[in-house]
C-alpha cells in the first residue's frame, strides 16, 4: 500500500486565504446587500497592457495557422523571451547573466514551491517571518528544519543576519507581506553572511517593478558575489498584471553548486534544467509572447503606468491608516501596508472588528507568521475611490471605537 | 552548505531526445541541404481548430476590459472548465467523478512528474518498460524502488499482471511509445491486481482521443472499483494540439488513500489539492478558456478531424513499413508506430542507419528501456506527404541493404 510522504500531516489543514475567505461569506451570508471592499488578496484587477493584448491576438492568429504553429517550446523558455529579459532586465542594470542561467516558468509561485525538489531533507532552511506561507509550506512538505527569522519594526522588517549557519535563506524584497525594501548595504551583509558560511539565498523579487527610489536594488545580482550564493525568482504577475496569464521566471547562475552525499559539489544550473525538462514542458506560447510584449518601449511605459496606478493606492491606504491613528508601513516601494492593530488586538480580532465595522476585508497578519500578531496587511489592487471608501470607514469606525 | 537530493546522480545525463537531436544536428552540418524528414518527436504540427482560435481572442479582449478582467482563478481550474469535462468526458459516458476530483493544470506531464510529491521514499513502483521517460526519472529523483514490468510482444505490449505487491503503478493507454491499447479486460485485470493489493495505479490516457475502437476503454473509471484505486491523467496536447497552449488536467477520486506513518489513511484528493494550492496557481486563463471551446459540437468536431488525420498518417506509416518488410505495430488507435528493426540491429544503430540511408529522423526503441532495445519509434505527427515520402525513403533503403 502506498505511503505518503509524511511532511504533509504537519501543514496546517486550511490555508490563510481560505479562511479568510470563509468569515467574509458568513458574514456576506448574515448580511445579504453588504458592500463589502476586499483589501486582501493580493490579486490585481487592472487590465493588461495594449501592447500585451495585441500580442495575444498574434500569438492566437500564429496558432491557427499551418505555417506559424508553435507546439512544443524549449522547457526553459523560447530563447527569444530568454534574450528579450537578459537584455531588458540585466544588461539595462550592469547585471551579467546569460539566456541559459533563465529558466521562464508559468509564475513564480511554481518555481519557489519546486525548487525544493533538488534538495535533501537535512538542510536547515531560514524563513523570514512573517512570511509569504509558500516557502514554508514547501519546506514543511519535505520535512526540513526550519529556523525563523523575525522581521520587526526593530530591524526594519528585513531580519537580523543569524549567528549559526543555515543552508538555505529564503528573502523577498520588496516584501510580502510587510511591504518593507531593503537597502543595497542590508542585502550586502546577507551576500556576505551566504558566502562566508556556504548558503544558499532564494531571492523572491517579484515586486521589484514597485520600486520607485534609485538607491534600492531590483536585482540581487546588483550585490558583488550573489552570482556564488543565490537564485532569483521574477514573476510578471504584479509587475504587469499577469496572475491570470501565468509567467515569470528563475535566474539560476552557472556557479552555484550544492553538495552530493559524497562531499562532491553538483552544478545547480545543470539540477535545475534536468528538474524541469522532466517535470516541466514550458510555459505557454501565449504566456511568453505576452511577456516578450513587456520588453517592447510601449510594454514598458504602459505597464509602469499601471504599477505606478497601484502604488499611488497604496500611498492613499498608508496615509489613511496614518490618519486612523494606526502605525503603518511598507506602500512606498511596494504594493502592501503592513500596520499595527489598534489596543493590542489580535489580528484575527481586528480582522473580524473590522469585517463588521467598516465591511473591510484584510488580512490578519499573524497568518503569515508568530511575528505577524498584532499587525495586518493591506493591498493596493483595488481602484481609487473604493480604496478611500474604505479608507473612511475605517477611520470612522476607529474613532468611534 | 545545501546538500542535494541524491536521486539526481542517478538520472542519465542526457535526456533521450537531446541525443536524437544532437545526432540529428551532427548529420545536418555534415551534409548541408540535406532534407531530414523527423518522424522522432511526438509534436502536433496542424493548428487550433477555429473554436479554439476564437476563445483564444475572445479571452484576451476579456483581460483587456476593465470589466471582465480574470486575474488568479482556483489553483483546481476555473469551475466551467471542470464542469465541462465531468460532463463531456466522464458523463456523457457514463462514469461519475465530481467537479472537485478535476485538478486541471498546465499539461499532464507537470503532474505526472509533480504527484510523486505525495509519497515517500519507500514505496516500491511498477514501471513498465519501455515507457515515456518522465514516470522513470521522477522515481530515481526520489530515490524509489523501481520494479519494471515487461511489455513485449508477447504480451500485446501490456504487461502480465505482476506476481508480487506493489504499492504504485504507472499505466498508460493508448500507449506511448508502443502504440498498444489495452482491453477492457486486461484493464480489468489490473484493477483488480491493484485492489487486491492495495496498489495505487496512475492511469496516463493522454492519447484516449485516437481511440477509435469502441471496445476500448477510454478512462480507468470504465472499469467497475477505479474509483478505490486509480488517478488519472489526460491532456488537451495531442487530442487538440495544445502542445504549445499548454492545459490537461487529473481526477483524482475523493475515496483514495494513503497510508501515514502511523497506519492511519490519509484522504489523497486532499493531499493533491494542498499540494496544488501550495506549489501552482492554477494553469493559464487563456488556454483554460481554449480547453472550454474543445466541448462545444463545433470545437468536438473540429478536434477530432485533426485527430483523425494524424490517424490517416499512422496508418501510413505502419502501411509503408510492412511493405518496407518490418515488423511494425499500433498506429490503429494511438498516433504511435512501434517497429522491429531488421537483421536484429541494436536501436541506435539503426537510427544511424535511417539517417544516413534515408534521412529519417526517427526515436530509438531503447531509449525508452530495455525491452525497447531491437525496435524503434515513428509518430504520425508529419503530414501525408512527408510521411509518404519518408516511407519510400525507408523501403528503398531497405530493399538496397
Amino acid at each position: 500500500m502506498p505511503t505518503i510522504k509524511e511532511g504533509f500531516r504537519h501543514l496546517e489543514h486550511r490555508y490563510l486565504f481560505q479562511e479568510t475567505a470563509r468569515r467574509a461569506a458568513a458574514y456576506r451570508a448574515a448580511h445579504p446587500g453588504a458592500a463589502l471592499i476586499p483589501l486582501g488578496i493580493g490579486d490585481v484587477t487592472r487590465p493588461l497592457a495594449p501592447a500585451v493584448i495585441q500580442a495575444l491576438h498574434e500569438a492566437a492568429e500564429d496558432l491557427s495557422s499551418p505555417d506559424r504553429f508553435v507546439g512544443y517550446g524549449p522547457e526553459q523558455g523560447h530563447l527569444w523571451l530568454r534574450e528579450a529579459i537578459v537584455r531588458g532586465d540585466y544588461e539595462a542594470r550592469g547585471i551579467r547573466v546569460e539566456p541559459d542561467e533563465i529558466f521562464v516558468n508559468d509564475g513564480a509561485k511554481s518555481d519557489l514551491g519546486n525548487i525544493s525538489d533538488l534538495f535533501s531533507g537535512d538542510n536547515r532552511v531560514g524563513i523570514t517571518d512573517p512570511v509569504y506561507p509558500v516557502y514554508l509550506d514547501t519546506n514543511i512538505i519535505d520535512s526540513r528544519q526550519v529556523h525563523f527569522i523575525p522581521c520587526t519594526e526593530g530591524n526594519g522588517f528585513t531580519g537580523d543576519i543569524p549567528d549559526e549557519p543555515l543552508d538555505l535563506v529564503y528573502l523577498c524584497y520588496p516584501n510580502n507581506p510587510t511591504g518593507a525594501v531593503i537597502t543595497r548595504e542590508k542585502l550586502a551583509a546577507w551576500v556576505r553572511y551566504a558566502l562566508e558560511n556556504d548558503a544558499l539565498i532564494l531571492y523572491d523579487s517579484a515586486y521589484e517593478a514597485f520600486i520607485r527610489d534609485p538607491e534600492l536594488p531590483h536585482s540581487i545580482y546588483e550585490i558583488e558575489g550573489a552570482r556564488n550564493c543565490a537564485l532569483e525568482f521574477r514573476s510578471f504577475s504584479k509587475t504587469a498584471g499577469f496572475t491570470g496569464v501565468r509567467c515569470g521566471y528563475t535566474v539560476v547562475p552557472k556557479e552555484l553548486t550544492a553538495r552530493g552525499q559524497d562531499g562532491e559539489r553538483i552544478n545547480l544550473n545543470w539540477m535545475w534544467d534536468r528538474r524541469q525538462g522532466c517535470k516541466f514542458n514550458g510555459a505557454s506560447y501565449l504566456s511568453q509572447r505576452a511577456a516578450l510584449a513587456l520588453y517592447t518601449e510601449e510594454g514598458r511605459a504602459q505597464a509602469r503606468e499601471s504599477v505606478q496606478a497601484y502604488l499611488d493606492t497604496a500611498m492613499l491606504i498608508r496615509q489613511g491608516l496614518e490618519r486612523a491613528g494606526l502605525k503603518a508601513f511598507g506602500g512606498e516601494n511596494a504594493p502592501y501596508v503592513w500596520a499595527k492593530t489598534p489596543d493590542g488586538m489580535d489580528s484575527w480580532a481586528f480582522f473580524d472588528f473590522l469585517l463588521r465595522e467598516a465591511e473591510v476585508i484584510v488580512t490578519p497578519g499573524s497568518g503569515f507568521g508568530r511575528n505577524g500578531e498584532g499587525w495586518f496587511r493591506l493591498t493596493s489592487f483595488t481602484d481609487r475611490e473604493r480604496t478611500a471608501e474604505a479608507m473612511d470607514r475605517i477611520q470612522h469606525c476607529l474613532h468611534g471605537h
